[in-house]
């Protein structure tokens, strides 16, 4: 039996196939453009198989309240055509298969949730942080996704500001300093004129950064006591979470226990970003046997 | 059929005996003063009645998961005497019935998410943090209560600090100016030299109050994403909490849809500090009926 699977980025789209054993069979990723050329192409690219159920993870805002009149819609997205786009209505007209629908980092976050229990890891709930181009993050609990008015936001909340950060303004259009507007992949361009990229981990930023990101971990541990904290994007790296973890512990202060520090913040156990593929094949399968 | 409550506070217990519509018969208080003298008195209070199952409503922090040898045992607080206090082993020992066993916050958030159901607003998630002598918050979803790991300390998360208040270091003993550290009702002596009642509300203390506490809503609303918030305790009142959503309100700048603002961010529904009592009804019933 086959599976689609949709990770819908704001800068490109990755389609793949997969079984019901949530095995890769065939993967394609293209630029995201307009609306409507881009889902014509993951059409097309569907046409060729006899999927049974698909998935998609979207970038948002989304609307996922099943009884909203808006649902499967991108919603109020600053991405140019992108607002108000009937998503999975317009697959729908496609194929008649069973649909589910959810963010990019919901889908991510339901990989990572279904690779603990394949691997015997016994995680009940867990958070998902992206931290790319923005910051997202989804979070699971038992299985299903949190949030009853609409998905979470978690990379819009307020922080503590670093000492030797304080006349840095933060790059969030909506709120300046938020989670976003201060460890986005962008912010390094922000604060030290270079790309991420070309910034040593050395230099003291790597520093600050870890300090917001750590208050980030310690926010949600403190208030959903999740089992496990993953972080993505292209801004995260094995060394960096070292330095997430060091101020994580200083910040707790032993104040609750949260396990083995290494395997609670932690990269995502699903290697070169497919996470959210897994995870939708998952979700279609869920759909399609709901 | 009687069902029995107890809210373990850290300064005074109350015990109380309601019916399966949650009707209180009879309640009493009294000091907390010794575990062996405070828990004899609450078991000398249920002798008198025949009761089918109790939940409990403390003080902690408290294990809770009851896969751990310490379940029903207040734990590490720093409450003189009460560290390690097996408190649901020393009831059992007196009364051969069902038992529930949460946080005193938990309790609450129950109760108000039981009568959110009877007055048929149809909250599925809600937060309930008490403000008074310390901070504490407790969750339920979909009618559970959040956390894998243990019980929420969302009182102890870290805030952007308001300017006019960066000198202030916060009371907690643990993280100096976490947010227990900001709000909790002794930072008025520490802040102002006087207690609470005595500081007007046209104080700007009670502003820079209401920007932590807004951002602690803010808090919770992205990461969370529950139907409701709601604020009880000693330092909470209705002219405070306009003060919190109207900074919540800027703090938010319309990101996401919260619906009517007075109705998500609101005091608690059952009046004269009841909601644990009715929600240790209410979860006492349940574990009767597990």
């Amino acid at each position: 039996m086959l599976l689609g699977s949709v990770e819908a980025g704001g800068t490109k789209f990755v389609c793949a196939v997969g079984d019901e054993n949530y095995r890769t069979k065939d993967i394609v990723s293209f630029p995201t453009t307009t609306p409507a050329e881009t889902l014509q192409k993951t059409i097309d690219y569907f046409r060729q198989f006899d999927i049974k159920a698909l998935s998609v993870a979207s970038f948002g805002p989304i609307e996922l309240r099943r009884n909203d009149p808006k649902y499967g819609y991108i919603t109020n997205t600053p991405k140019p055509n992108w607002a108000d786009t009937d998503f999975i209505g317009t697959l729908k007209e496609a194929f008649d298969i069973p649909m589910f629908w959810t963010t990019d980092v919901n889908g991510s976050a339901y990989g990572e949730y279904v690779m603990s229990t394949l691997t015997n890891e016994r995680i009940n709930s867990l958070v998902y942080y992206t931290i790319g181009t923005g910051v997202g993050a989804g979070a699971i609990i038992d299985g299903d996704f949190l949030g009853e008015m609409g998905h979470p936001e978690m990379g819009h909340v307020r922080l503590k500001r670093h000492p030797d950060d304080l006349d840095f303004n933060g790059i969030c259009p909506f709120h300046g300093d938020c989670l976003e507007g201060l460890v986005a992949g962008p912010t390094f361009e922000a604060r030290t004129g270079k790309p991420g990229k070309e910034v040593p981990l050395t230099d003291h930023v790597w520093d600050i950064m870890a300090y917001y990101v750590a208050q980030a971990a310690l926010q949600v541990t403190l208030i959903m006591r999740p089992g496990k904290i993953i972080f993505g994007g292209g801004v995260v790296s094995e060394p960096f979470l070292k330095k997430v973890r060091q101020q994580f512990s200083e910040l707790l202060n032993d104040y609750v226990n949260v396990g083995n520090l290494d395997d609670y913040i932690a990269m995502p156990a699903i290697k070169h970003n497919g996470s959210a593929t897994l995870g939708n094949f998952a979700l279609a399968l869920r759909e399609l046997q709901a």
